[in-house]
């Protein structure tokens, strides 16, 4: 894998992702220049401190200027008003991408945005944590994690391929698909589990005394920062509303089977569950 | 906790479960003799290896017989089936418990079949893993694991001081419910979150090769054991489904909540969610 070094990279957002893309880029030497930019200086410098950065600003355009590779990784609806906002300052040939959990909104509307000559390659990491902040930051956060890139009829190859290599650099495994398939996709295995877990806390509230392992294991997720969940609700609602209803089904016909004591088909089902997360498990 | 010296105990299946209790029995030096007893042959070959049970048999009046206590540790159904089965082989004073997943069932069987003079007593202790098998038994298995501890009419207060004190020198914190109250427990700590987990998993099924740690721990505990399974949703059937009719309402809840795009109250969802959850866990 051959990898440009970049002279500057911005990084917007230095918590657990902005941070540890910050310290797996300076460990593999990728950027001659990895400034930091974050609404809360103490942030940056606990960056600066752990290596993260080599420098912290507060100002987007200090930041984003002669830039090589911009960076996006704060909440969604963040990365929205902060990738319009930093256009006016990004030299052409400057490539951006980002780490955001949903992605038809952002890139359309990035995409709108943006000028000719400066490129805009959406990406998701599947990594992170119930964590939240830049001292849980690690470089290898995405070793062996998938990054799925996104295409669109305005992607040029040439971006693509520079933020494929670039994810790949940091360890991710890279999938490239459309931003709808991706927002599908995440609906099912990221964003409806959360929904899944927060609501198992709610009903058990009053038995959580009780709760063991396994409990704690299924709602973990939940635990996760709690801001950021609103935004991904409203920007990828067709599709969370989609797999809700697919999941309120499955229950429906569960409880249908319990009800009826059709203990045949329920154990077909538990088996069922059980084999397909028994294989498909990493 | 003073504890006396049973001569001889008997533990009805040697799995996970019954393996772990014989091997704390025997490291803490809590009974004269250990009897295993199951089905499978090769099963009580592997628990006399590692040291579960002094000695093992097919035989149900074997094993019982002058037993001091002897412990249920199978499914839900074999409890019952063998619970009745022994009763004629148990001597006058002989204490059984189980360590089954639900109880207001099984207490109620068991107790109409038992002859005065012998005391059950319902044990469920809240430990496991989604292995299966005596070749994962641990003597530390039930460290620091609620055992809830079931009270009847019928229940004598000798008896459930002796399970009691056996369950706590196994590890276990000890809590005592009527069956009823157990069962309408676990049915929202443990059940409502396996079947939650199970259709996940078939609602994401195409999706499954993007899943990430997230989501496989979310879905954890539907890797376990899938028979036993449909033998719990049998045996608790009332309070699953009041507990999965709560969480289809609370799913239907949120879903309008994101299909209005009410961010604020989606926000206090996640956030109530998150602090319930980072509050409660041990």
């Amino acid at each position: 894998m051959i990898m440009r070094l970049f002279n500057k990279v911005a990084i917007i957002g230095v918590g657990l992702i902005g941070g540890s893309i910050g310290l797996a880029l300076r460990r593999k030497r990728l950027a001659k220049k990895v400034i930091g930019v974050c609404r809360h200086k103490d942030s940056l410098r606990k960056a600066q401190q752990i290596g993260a950065i080599d420098r912290g600003t507060l100002e987007y355009k200090a930041a984003v200027e002669d830039a090589d590779l911009v960076i996006l990784a704060a909440p969604v609806e963040q990365i929205i008003k902060i990738g319009k906002k930093i256009i006016p300052y990004l030299k052409p040939g400057c490539v951006v991408t980002d780490a955001g959990s949903t992605k038809e909104e952002i890139v359309r509307e990035i995409e709108k945005a943006l000028p000719a000559g400066i490129c805009f390659v959406g990406a998701h990491p599947l990594a992170g944590s119930e964590k939240k902040g830049v001292q849980f930051a690690r470089a290898d956060l995405f070793k062996g994690a998938r990054c799925i890139l996104t295409k669109t009829k305005r992607t040029k190859a040439k971006a693509l391929k520079e933020v494929s290599c670039f994810w790949e650099v940091l360890g991710c495994r890279i999938a490239i698909l459309t931003p709808q398939r991706h927002d599908k996709i995440v609906a099912l295995i990221s964003h409806l589990p959360h929904l899944a877990a927060g609501q198992l806390i709610r009903v058990a509230k009053d038995s959580l005394g009780f709760a063991a392992g396994g409990f704690w294991d299924t709602t973990r997720v939940a635990s996760s920062d709690a801001e950021i969940w609103s935004d991904i609700c409203s920007s990828n609602k067709k599709f969370i509303i989609q797999a809700t209803d697919a999941y309120i089904r499955r229950l429906q016909f569960i409880r249908k089977l319990i009800s009826k004591n059709d203990k045949e088909r329920l154990s077909l089902e538990f088996k069922t569950a059980k084999s397909l997360r028994d294989e498909r498990q990493k």
